[in-house]
């Protein structure tokens, strides 16, 4: 399906090639764009008209669409539409879409805009819902009025699965919060929601056939079925499909909990713990399979998606070592070892799954070759697994380097293509195997106040990694319509933004926040998997997640910028003036944070742990003010100076409350640009 | 019922006067305040018990008030409530509560807080339920935990009528708008909404009766009938009544659209103009009372509260005076005129009002001798209307100086006093008419995304004003407070703080917003009714409220601490030098303002037309910086100087796009202290 949509667009000879004009701030890229000059005026006379094929999805995605431009416009608009000879925008639709969203649905659309009309043309409804995302992004302001630029576009998905995944397991996220998340994926054109609803930690849906899944391993968040059906059709009418995932046979002690005759080690297992135990089901006695029959039949009833997603990774060895019975059973049925056993266990799990029309994915660790070939392997551990999945037949999606709990900058998860490193050596019909991928979002540190800080706007990224040609990767590009998504998302309710003070706020007990402001601005949480380290083991309670850690944002805009002026200022030979100047002007503020800051770090015992952050940064404001002075009175400090300097820049980039000082490398570069170095080591 | 409370208060004669320590930044500030030392710990294991009168509002307060304790501190709470041994919080509640919240109720609560436990007690529901709210108040992180100070704390309500009014029919306000707002009225301890749901504009209830009022004159923005129990049962919830107003004889296009034959003139009457034609029904024909009937006997049954609002105001003479029908009416019944017939259509309406069960209250015309005293009269005139029909035995209540669509700043509305001016000279059975005050949000200027920066944080000045004693009134405690209570209505979902900057990034199109903040910060809209007048008399759709006096605050707290600066460099006999390096900050960040701002105010027509108070600002900077300079070496600059510098202030001071450059006056005050005065005027 994807083939065909590539076919049609090369056909459109005379369209550029994707490449952004500097006005129009696009996110995803499209594949094609012929700008014109001129603009199409959107003013109160705006109407729509809706033709072609019937979908309940063009019926409620035309008054959200004009909700959204009233919204980002502040006009209010007439909810009708008008009819084709008169309406400003003509969308025409070729084709209803199919009842359930399938993989693979054409998802392409044209946007043609000139002065008098805009018509926005698709074979689904799902390229009318996209195009209707990327009229939007072309309204904006001008000198006269609020238009859009005169400009044709022809757009399709490089992949045709683009997915977020989002943990709930771990921590609880309410239904509107996943509702606000979906609104935010439409925008940047992503189409499945993977969601994530089992995990040790919790089990997070009703079950009417096994109450004590929900019961006991919920602590009562959990999500009713008809809450799961509202959710379904919410993200259908957004052109997003859910795949629902229930781990087995590891990460499965949400499942033992109210069941521990599943398990392979006796129990009784205890809900809720976060890095604990790690059961595994008993794969070798019939009553599993019974169990996740019923089970599978249950929720394969509630969830529409073809594709079922069983988990299977990290499965732990003790469990299934500590009980000879299984132990022997591996013994008695020729297999190797445990991982033969897992094989054994989703060959019999694809038949379940099977019997209930669902299509079985799971990740890395499912692959095997005794599995039939429409098993879908979903890859946290990269391209070489991906394309080895795909060479032997198996379709696969990555999701390597698309992990948002690792607070990596946005465009680290940019430059991830699913089809780099060993996918890019498969032959054709391989590569097809491939069929996007999806960012994860693990809750271990994440609550309904903080995930779309999480999420956002980093998402935007690696949604147009999957939606864009492979070639649209300037990260430059990418930052600055990653901004300008960013604060439209705003209008959604997205609360990346709006958090980010009362969060704030509440450490410093509702005094001034700008002090603390300025060093949360120049921080990042650790990378990696390092916070885990200070998790405590058995919460009794989930643990407050209100630190500066938490408000933080994994990506510091503000080292950014103050890195591009460094880099800007070096390159110049130091002659850059301005960049000078506002590299100074930075460093004067660092400088006097700590001061401004002390106080509030004393009376809050949030912020406590936060002091030696706070020091160091004012030290290495002094220490980039003198380097600059260095430099420009051509006095080198001396190498004394440098050593202890950059001393305090190791520390910086050391987890300390779990932060990093960001700034400290751009600094560290004006300490060796202003100073004496060190002798050259004898070779 | 209010004397009772005080009676009760009076007997705590070992509890201090009303003053606030300054670590307790409670707003309303009680009526009694006992501190002591030390601090109660509020951590995960916080628990309540509630003791005592069973009603649901405890049972939904109770889990409302842990999830909010929960939203402040960041930290996870359980939801249950522990057994009055051990629960840190017991709450005991003498009395179940009235079935339908009544007038008077006893409000009061005594919240004892020592190191172990707190103990809120209450005769009433609604005692506990404003206990609660300061309890939210009390907690706070300190060096080592989030804790409440000891305290014993004996409160109750001044006034028994604290009001909000949300005008609907202009703007329609959407019901998650109107419930965000009595969340914030809680916070505040308020508890009556006034709801002006029908007037010129609209008529916003759904009508079984008479289907046309809602079809023809909401534009299908109207609450329906099920809605607006929701509603009203979310109010109770917590602790607020709801008072429904139907504007008649007057402010009455939108019953008259569908049903002209009311009128006085024939019609036709066309929906939805704001500041149009001003028709009045015919009340001098017996069909107005019958629809009035039943209409009324429809809403009676809808709002469940004993008050129902008329309207009664403005009536307009045209319409009754091109009657002739109706002048031969008046001359009939021996009246004198237009007056006359309004008291006579009020003792009809009474009558009905009264059939169904409901005490008619009205604005200040309904006054008239021929009116039983039951009716109570809202007065929009002011206190010496107020005291008038206080002697006469009407009750009323007091809006006047409570306007918050004038935009006027809390302090103003803060020193009205309802028993102030005539009604302070009123005898003690007399005063004890006067009910409270109301606080009017009009709403011809605003729309969902603005209304909470019209309506906060300033009611809370208002709030405290009808909760606290009289002598509760120093405007820098209060701004102090008012700072502090801002940020935690933000948690309830306000968005006064949060939509500021998405709409200044709508106006600049997504670009960088620093620039316009700086603008916006030192700027506020028009006061008074200044702004009708560049209102566009017949709009076909609702105009855009997206320019720069739609994101403006009210108030401009940076306005108001440059005031503070300027005043303390002036008082210090220019020689604070603190004080002078702020005012300087500030003048140097609005001279180069402009330069920054000026290509986004070219780019967007939304922000063209602040063009010259940008550049005023950065003119009125580079004079205060000259006057500082003349101040501080004492050079005074010449009189031409002055006088040229002077213009520009008083252009600043006056309306340009709706807006005023607040820093003004205190620029004022730098250029006079730093130049030479005009030569004396003979006597």
């Amino acid at each position: 399906m994807r083939t065909l949509v590539f076919l049609s667009l090369l056909s459109f000879s005379t369209l550029a090639m994707p490449q952004m004009s500097p006005s129009l701030n696009l996110m995803p890229v499209p594949a094609k764009l012929q700008p014109g000059s001129g603009q199409l005026v959107v003013d109160q006379s705006f109407t729509v008209s809706v033709t072609g094929a019937k979908d309940a999805r063009l019926d409620s995605g035309v008054p959200k669409f004009l909700d959204q431009l009233s919204r980002q416009t502040g006009m209010p608009l007439n909810k009708q539409s008008g009819d084709a000879a008169k309406a400003t925008l003509v969308i025409r639709c070729e084709n209803a879409g199919r009842k359930v969203q399938e993989l693979g649905e054409d998802e392409s659309y044209t946007l043609e805009i000139t002065t008098s009309r805009a018509s926005l043309t698709a074979p689904n409804p799902l390229g009318v819902l996209h195009g209707l995302q990327t009229f939007l992004q072309l309204v904006s302001p001008t000198p006269a009025r609020f238009a859009a630029p005169i400009v044709t576009i022809q757009d399709g998905p490089r992949f045709p699965w683009r997915g977020l995944l989002i943990d709930v397991s771990r921590h609880f996220i309410p239904l509107e919060v996943m509702k606000r998340n979906i609104d935010g994926m439409a925008v940047v054109k992503m189409n499945v929601l993977h969601w994530h609803l089992s995990d040790n930690e919790g089990f997070r849906v009703e079950s009417k056939r096994f109450p004590k899944l929900h019961e006991l391993s919920s602590a009562g968040q959990y999500y009713t079925q008809e809450e799961i059906r509202e959710f379904v059709a919410y993200a259908r009418d957004r052109g997003i499909r859910v795949m629902p995932e229930f781990e087995m046979p590891g990460h499965s002690r949400s499942l033992v909990v109210g069941y521990p005759e599943l398990a392979s080690e006796p129990g009784p297992y205890k809900a809720g713990r976060i890095g604990q135990d790690e059961p595994a089901l008993d794969v070798t006695q019939d009553r599993t399979y019974k169990f996740l029959d019923q089970l599978i039949a249950e929720m394969a009833g509630l969830f529409p998606d073809a594709y079922f997603h069983i988990g299977g990774d990290e499965v732990d060895d003790k469990p299934w070592n500590s009980n000879p019975k299984i132990q022997e059973f591996i013994h008695a049925h020729g297999m190797k070892d445990n991982r033969d056993l897992q094989a054994y266990f989703n060959q019999r799990l694809q038949k379940i799954v099977s019997k209930h029309g669902k299509i079985m994915m799971g990740w890395d660790e499912v692959l095997h070759p005794d599995l039939p070939k429409t098993v879908v392997v979903q890859s946290w551990r990269g391209q070489e697994s991906l394309a080895a999945a795909a060479k032997q037949g198996y379709r696969g999606l990555l999701s390597n380097g698309y992990y948002l709990d690792l607070m990596f900058p946005a465009a680290q998860h940019y430059a991830v293509d699913p089809m780099a490193g060993a996918a890019a050596t498969l032959s054709p019909e391989e590569a097809k195997r491939i069929l996007g991928g999806e960012a994860c979002m693990w809750a271990e540190y994440i609550t309904p106040e903080t995930i779309d800080s999480r999420i956002w706007p980093r998402l935007a990224a690696i949604a147009e990694r999957l939606w864009s040609p492979q070639d649209v990767k300037d990260p430059l590009s990418m930052y600055q319509r990653l901004d300008e998504v960013s604060w439209r998302l705003g209008w959604l309710g997205l609360t990346h933004e709006t958090n980010y003070v009362p969060m704030l706020r509440r450490m410093v007990g509702g005094e001034d926040t700008r002090a603390l402001r300025i060093l949360a601005d120049a921080v990042e949480p650790t990378k990696e998997y390092t916070r885990s380290e200070t998790y405590p083991q058995v919460p009794v309670q989930p643990v407050p997640l209100n630190r500066l850690v938490d408000a933080a944002r994994p990506e510091s805009a503000v080292a950014r910028h103050f890195a591009e002026l460094v880099g800007k200022y070096i390159e110049s030979g130091y002659k850059d003036a301005a960049a000078e100047g506002q590299i100074r002007s930075w460093l004067v503020r660092w400088q006097g944070n700590h001061e401004n800051l002390k106080t509030l770090l004393e009376k809050s015992f949030l912020l406590s742990e936060d002091q030696p952050l706070s020091e160091d940064l004012a030290m290495l404001a002094v220490a980039g003010l003198q380097a600059l002075d260095g430099i420009k009175m051509n006095q080198p400090l001396p190498e004394a100076w440098r050593a202890e300097q950059l001393a305090v820049v190791a520390r910086s980039m050391k987890p300390r409350a779990n932060l990093l000082i960001m700034v400290a490398p751009s600094i560290q570069k004006l300490i060796e640009a202003g100073s004496v170095p060190p002798p050259a080591t004898k070779p």
